[in-house]
């Protein structure tokens, strides 16, 4: 007869089987976007396929229920707050969703998925939603069909958000995000009506692309980032990929007008990058070894790129050194000119472009239309005038067309609904993080205007990487700062700093 | 009950399955050798020596044994000359070699070689085999039970030959050997003595690292090597990479005072890589759509980098291309000089540097003294006597140090023994292939000075490369050129070519 013990141990070899497998995975869909020769496509879905299909049976085997209930039969490992308890949880958590989806229907989204993301880029291309419509439709009641055989209280999306933010709740969500909107909205006409503009033609000058690579990689590695255990690629949509220990991968994009872009995307990279880096190895394979939630990588990757890199003593730092690398770009700029114009404040249609403020209504309007498309509120057919509709009183501009409207992401054409709102959360858990930070570490601006990030790090480590998923994502920042995650926080930072910038 | 056809399309689907495995484990490798951060290699061994346990068990499982026998139960199949025949003789030639070996013994030689090969490194930097030897002791000793669990008729050597070159025995290599040795060094002696010498300093100027990138990649192209389904990168130890259908890639390094060393160099990965980038990729994951043996992907290599590269014609059409791209180094010198600078013949130390003479000469004193490792009629701590000795004996110069001697190839390191022989094998059987492609291509050397490699690539598809292992090694050769493989066309060639330079 298998102890609980025995049971316990089980669990633990099928899990980093797992996690090995789909470590695999990740090298091969890193090297899909940096290296792969084209030709090399066809064998990569083969490979990528086979390696996913091995993961899924593996977790999904039956054997996997009966260990779960043999290693806690009475539910006292879970209660309890060890290592093996948090392990226990979490192996349960996803065991009960697996299992429940049946092996048909994750097979027939994944094909739908690959039908509909053809159509979504040639949609997207000609900016005609009526192409990607019919596979949309599809695609949508394939994940309501999941939603229902997942389960949820009170709204089919519930089981959808449950899968990248454990224990948040689609309630809770939207009193955050209604909150945000009723004091973000005022913020952002605030500023509008403001006079002063920043001198943004700076960031647009030209940036030779050899020079941002150097300066992007002294970046990352101010941080922390290390590169004995790590790489920075150029791709087309830049991620970050952590294959385990000692092997976490960022990528950016560049473009010599435009500074922004690859600067600003490889610190948001290399704060998740941080996050991979500084995880416990020796948990690797375990959700003890794991990250707790999309939306706490987002607030670390939001973190790092905007209330560290988008700061003033940041730039007190870091500006000489911009001078230096770009003498003919930034000759003649102050740093505050600097700082104000990689702050400018200002609605526009694509989501990864936008500032600090107008980032979160971008996410909101895709919040509140993907759960009443979920719901079935809102028919596929209508989603681009609701689109444009929610846009213009969201963003108080009209949208030119659907690329630049309902069609500019990819998240949907793979199934991914129910991800977005983690882009918000990251941002509202980050800020709240964060000013914490500030109580704990008074000397935190002085640091940084030295170009001394250590201390911020090893804070994180501490209080974030080095736990794994001892907490869900609640649990954490509640534990870290001493109350429930809000909105204020992230509030109070966005009117100080562009109430200041902006002299409103 | 299973049928026959149904037990061969089982076997079909376990032998493409252990395919795809390994060539996710060749992406792995290659990306080792290429991008990997240095932190990521423990990691990597997780992931590589998870995949090859997963191949090892797919194609040991009993199962297989039972299927070929339902499969094939009279032995009809194998005997006609059927795609279907070919690939039960294949799996079963494999699934008997991989059995009979006790899956201990395969992991203890694993975990040997791991140590083995670290020690090796250190013996070779240190030039002291005294650190090499305690490993490489217990490395032959177990390598020597596995000759013994394969079995074998004449001598243990043949069952480790016979997992690089199956058919070819050690018997029929010796009388190779022997016979190519009888000619060679009189031809080395004589080269020797002739007053002739050519300016090598040419090959020795400034050649810039980038433009032999886009030197090298050109000479790849314009022998047929896809860019859309291969890449070029830069690596340490030079090797190509066939994943399966839609890609291949090959490797190089360069140095930036040695013209031949990375173009060469690509020319040769070129040869392996045009092999696999033209194998039938319908037949992908069986043995129909793989490559023969060692002995043939390197004939292949050679063919493409001596028969074709260091030929007059070859350079009649590049040398102009040369000097347009490296007018500092070639300005001054003439077609003439420079094809006899890349084909200067020098006893050295380095078999990787050896010229077209010298280089068997380097494989059969590592074939002999290998056998009377395997055989035990050497002792291993007499290794380094042995290897001076005769290495004066067919070189003429004494080996100044181990490391210039028997430590500088890393195949032992890895248990790799019964394989180098393949490197001469390769030269053997492509003169014979290409003496019979002269004949075939009156035009030959016409269209290679126009810089047209297309009907030769063409000849190889059909000979060779699209047949998949549908004939051994033998009798490809044998097939293609109407005679049994022999050491004459490679002497007649050698004698024509060098005799000519040097005017003998």
């Amino acid at each position: 007869m298998t102890t609980a013990q025995q049971a316990y141990q089980e669990l633990t070899e099928i899990s980093k089987e797992t996690q090995l497998i789909d470590s695999i995975g990740s090298l091969l869909n890193w090297e899909l976007e940096t290296y792969m020769p084209k030709n090399g496509a066809g064998l990569r879905a083969q490979q990528l396929s086979y390696l996913s299909g091995l993961a899924h049976r593996k977790f999904t085997d039956p054997k996997i229920g009966e260990l779960l209930d043999i290693a806690d039969s009475n539910g006292v490992a879970v209660a309890s707050h060890s290592d093996k308890a948090i392990n226990l949880r979490e192996w349960r958590h996803s065991y009960d969703r697996e299992i429940k989806v049946p092996t048909e229907l994750v097979e027939e989204i994944t094909r739908t998925a690959v039908v509909a993301h053809d159509a979504w880029v040639q949609a997207r291309e000609k900016s005609d939603f009526s192409i990607f419509l019919p596979d949309l439709g599809k695609l949508i009641a394939l994940v309501r069909q999941k939603a229902e055989c997942i389960g949820y209280k009170d709204t089919p999306y519930d089981a959808l958000l449950d899968g990248f933010e454990p224990g948040v709740t689609t309630a809770q969500v939207k009193v955050w995000f209604d909150n945000l909107k009723a004091e973000l909205i005022p913020l952002l006409r605030a500023i509008q009506a403001a006079p002063l503009r920043p001198k943004t033609e700076i960031v647009h000058r030209h940036y030779p692309i050899d020079r941002q690579k150097i300066f992007g990689q002294a970046a990352a590695a101010a941080f922390g980032f290390d590169f004995g255990g790590g790489r920075l690629d150029t791709v087309t949509h830049p991620f970050c990929s952590t294959l385990g220990p000692g092997d976490s991968r960022i990528t950016t994009r560049y473009t010599d007008t435009f500074f922004n872009e690859s600067f600003f995307g490889i610190l948001h990279e290399t704060g998740h990058g941080l996050y991979g880096q500084n995880l416990p190895a020796d948990a690797f394979g375990t959700p003890m070894g794991d990250p707790i939630s999309l939306g706490i990588h987002e607030s670390q990757s939001r973190l790092w790129e905007n209330f560290v890199g988008r700061s003033r003593p940041y730039w007190r730092y870091f500006f000489p050194r911009a001078q230096q690398i770009y003498p003919e770009a930034l000759g003649d700029v102050s740093v505050e000119e600097f700082y104000f114009a990689v702050n400018e404040v200002k609605p526009s249609y694509i989501r990864v472009e936008a500032d600090e403020v107008t980032y979160n209504l971008h996410i909101m309007l895709r919040f509140e239309i993907e759960q009443a498309i979920i719901t079935g509120e809102l028919a596929v057919e209508d989603i681009p005038a609701v689109w444009n509709e929610m846009f213009e009183d969201f963003l108080g501009i009209p949208v030119p067309d659907d690329s630049r409207g309902c069609l500019q992401d990819v998240h949907w054409s793979f199934a991914g609904f129910g991800y977005f709102s983690t882009y918000a959360l990251g941002n509202l858990y980050g800020a709240q993080i964060f000013a914490k930070i500030r109580e704990d570490m008074p000397d935190l601006d002085q640091q940084m205007a030295c170009g001394d990030f250590m201390p911020l790090l090893d804070w994180l480590k501490v209080h974030i990487y080095s736990l794994g998923q001892r907490y869900r994502s609640m649990e954490l920042v509640e534990q870290i700062t001493g109350r429930q995650p809000g909105h204020e926080a992230l509030m109070a930072y966005l009117n100080q700093k562009f109430g200041e910038l902006y002299q409103l």
